[in-house]
């Protein structure tokens, strides 16, 4: 059963990358949210041929002014009446800081009416221990933190903007702690998570199979403690690109549908009262209907990747790309066939719209909770005074405790 | 009742205009094309925060070399398989000209597969006796005419083409003709031509009023004479911007649906037998289709913008913004009744989608034969040589007669 409630009027500031090809960014919110009925107004901060896993890109970045530019011009035609603030990747420090400033400007014009303007910020970093934006950006991102009302990191990600080594849940619900308390994040969900079986997070260096993705969410209580919820799903055994903004941008309209159900869109910073439990966090709920929708395009899209892959296989006997090469490492034949499973790996959209507006079969992705009992000495505003620079180290890890007992099996 | 026949895979490569808030060019073009599930890339030749009609615009033009370099990143990838290219709004000459050696280029590679590659060209330079692009496009735009399979222009951009002024039916079937022989255009539709009673023009000095609309549209036959239909419909008295781009996207896929519905897809250049009446050309059958969409979007829009002005009238009295009078002319509050009114005319898409995919009461917007014989001395390939330069005057209208019986009334 799917709850597919009508998406309240939301219009929707999204500041992410463009490409003429495929779908990431932007290219990937801007239909998706459209075709919740949402209002996109989209900034674009860089303009590509393509994304970057077909190793060649051609195309330029947006400079920060030319960010700001496009922002002052809403402005001075009184367009800025945002309800949501969707941000993604950005591509220099100054391009993130303009970002920062325009996050800030929404903010305080909102400031009289709780709830009216909410900020969701990806913060697209890197992935699998690898940056992919210039260093000095991720200083700039952590002073944004306290602004933003959800955050969407993955894992590499949470572990950059809480200085918090993942290695199991534990740990997990640690760097969520710090991010409610001491960057005072109302909402957090890290996507894509990787579990063993003993319940430690799988080396980033580990090879793609199709084991189990968790996703863990978290709406803080009003002392700044987690409420966790936890989803697994089935991992595809391919890399498609764009899932973490088709995610971002799905949550946009799906949280703001379960807010509204939940009547507490009128409630700073969009929190549910302390006694709501963390499966019917509006968080968990819209988490469901997510994960329900991108599992059915995902879903159709590996079976689309795969046809092109045994076709691929006739046609050019087995010649496989190496995962880790780069261009340079290819042979002219090695390339062709790169080009083509990755072309065919973008997400198959424009035709499964049924699916991002009907979630199927989302009564599979229920929010499982996960009771924690936190500690005080975890993210407390002032970590330096508090000794919780190393919170990543043994010596913290008292603080926490994980109940997993009602997780799903 | 809808034919609505499922449109099938479409690749479109868009290059036009986008803008942050609202929806111009790629920013309605995308949306449009995407909700009738045709994939699109989109090449941006401007990046604004809104449309001029704001009259305060900030953001920046793509340049030509931009433009190409993008194209040339599809290249390198081989992501360049479309089925449609759709151009729009290019800001300079260059840009035009590198537009025009991408829509050659595309050809070209199509070249050996006819109906494998259909150009629609949008020659956006103008409306009503004013030209919004530098005066040095226009000779720039001619050169790319021949390429094109499909020109959408207004009736001010028609004669610009065809160096004919439009003073009548007769003269409009006169510009038809000379871009269907001279320029080896084989469709055509011109869109939103007035009509006075008498069958004349209406000047484009007047104001607008909730008359008709008339579109007249041609697929050439083998020796190029045109097979005329027109389809009348109710104007709004409101200019609503993107509209020349929400018919030019929605043509696309309608077209691209008839033509497949007729199996005329694999004949060069998608045109039809000499034996297919005007009224049953696919050309006709999608711009019923179209209208039926666009002018179900326009009422719902009509409406919200009516409501808009109603409600400012009671805020602000009657301070109205003078139609002609530029930004500086105005006072504060009469801008700032502008831009809200502006505002409230952004054409109300993204949740009247049903409005797209099943064009209602289509069968109110049938298209109507216009009866022609034409002469052979109308729009050679050999202008001069035939003495057809000055084709707008008095001395070649002999040359061409419209039957207008079979009008609707």
């Amino acid at each position: 059963m799917s709850t597919n409630y009508e998406i309240p009027e939301t219009r929707v500031l999204a500041i992410a990358s463009h490409v003429v090809y495929g779908y990431v960014g932007n290219t990937m919110a801007t239909f998706v949210l459209q075709s919740l009925g949402c209002e996109v107004s989209a900034i674009n901060t860089v303009h590509y041929s393509n994304h970057t896993a077909y190793k060649q890109v051609k195309g330029r970045k947006t400079t920060a002014e030319e960010i700001s530019e496009l922002y002052e011009g809403l402005k001075q035609s009184n367009l800025t009446d945002f309800d949501v603030l969707l941000t993604g990747y950005t591509p220099s420090a100054e391009a993130v800081e303009a970002v920062g400033r325009i996050g800030r400007d929404l903010k305080f014009h909102a400031n009289t009416k709780p709830g009216s303007f909410f900020w969701v910020l990806d913060p697209v970093m890197g992935d699998e221990g690898r940056l992919y934006i210039p260093e000095e950006e991720v200083p700039v991102y952590k002073t944004h933190l306290r602004n933003a009302d959800l955050i969407l990191p993955n894992q590499f990600e949470a572990e950059l903007l809480s200085d918090t080594k993942i290695r199991n849940l534990d740990t997990l619900a640690e760097a969520i702690q710090i991010l409610h308390r001491t960057h005072q994040i109302p909402h957090i969900v890290i996507t894509s998570l990787r579990f063993t079986e003993s319940g430690t997070t799988v080396p980033y260096s580990a090879d793609y199979d199709s084991g189990t993705l968790t996703i863990v969410g978290s709406t803080a209580r009003a002392d700044h403690t987690p409420r966790l919820f936890r989803i697994d799903i089935p991992a595809f055994p391919v890399f498609f690109s764009g899932t973490g903004d088709m995610f971002a941008a799905l949550t946009v309209a799906r949280l703001r549908g379960a807010v509204f159900e939940a009547g507490v869109n009128k409630a700073q910073r969009w929190v549910s009262p302390d006694d709501v439990p963390s499966t019917e966090l509006p968080l968990a709920k819209a988490a469901e209907e997510v994960l329900a929708s991108m599992q059915a395009v995902l879903r159709k899209t590996y079976a689309a990747w795969d046809k092109e892959r045994k076709l691929l296989d006739e046609e050019m006997g087995d010649v496989r790309a190496g995962q880790q090469s780069g261009k340079e490492g290819m042979s002219q034949e090695k390339m062709r066939r790169h080009l083509r499973l990755t072309k065919a790996a973008e997400v198959k959209l424009v035709r499964n719209v049924d699916d991002l507006r009907h979630p199927p079969d989302s009564e599979k992705y229920k929010a499982q909770e996960v009771i924690v009992h936190v500690g005080q000495s975890v993210g407390q505003p002032q970590p330096d005074e508090l000794g919780i620079t190393n919170l990543g180290g043994e010596g913290s890890q008292s603080a926490i405790h994980i109940d997993n007992t009602n997780q799903r099996n």
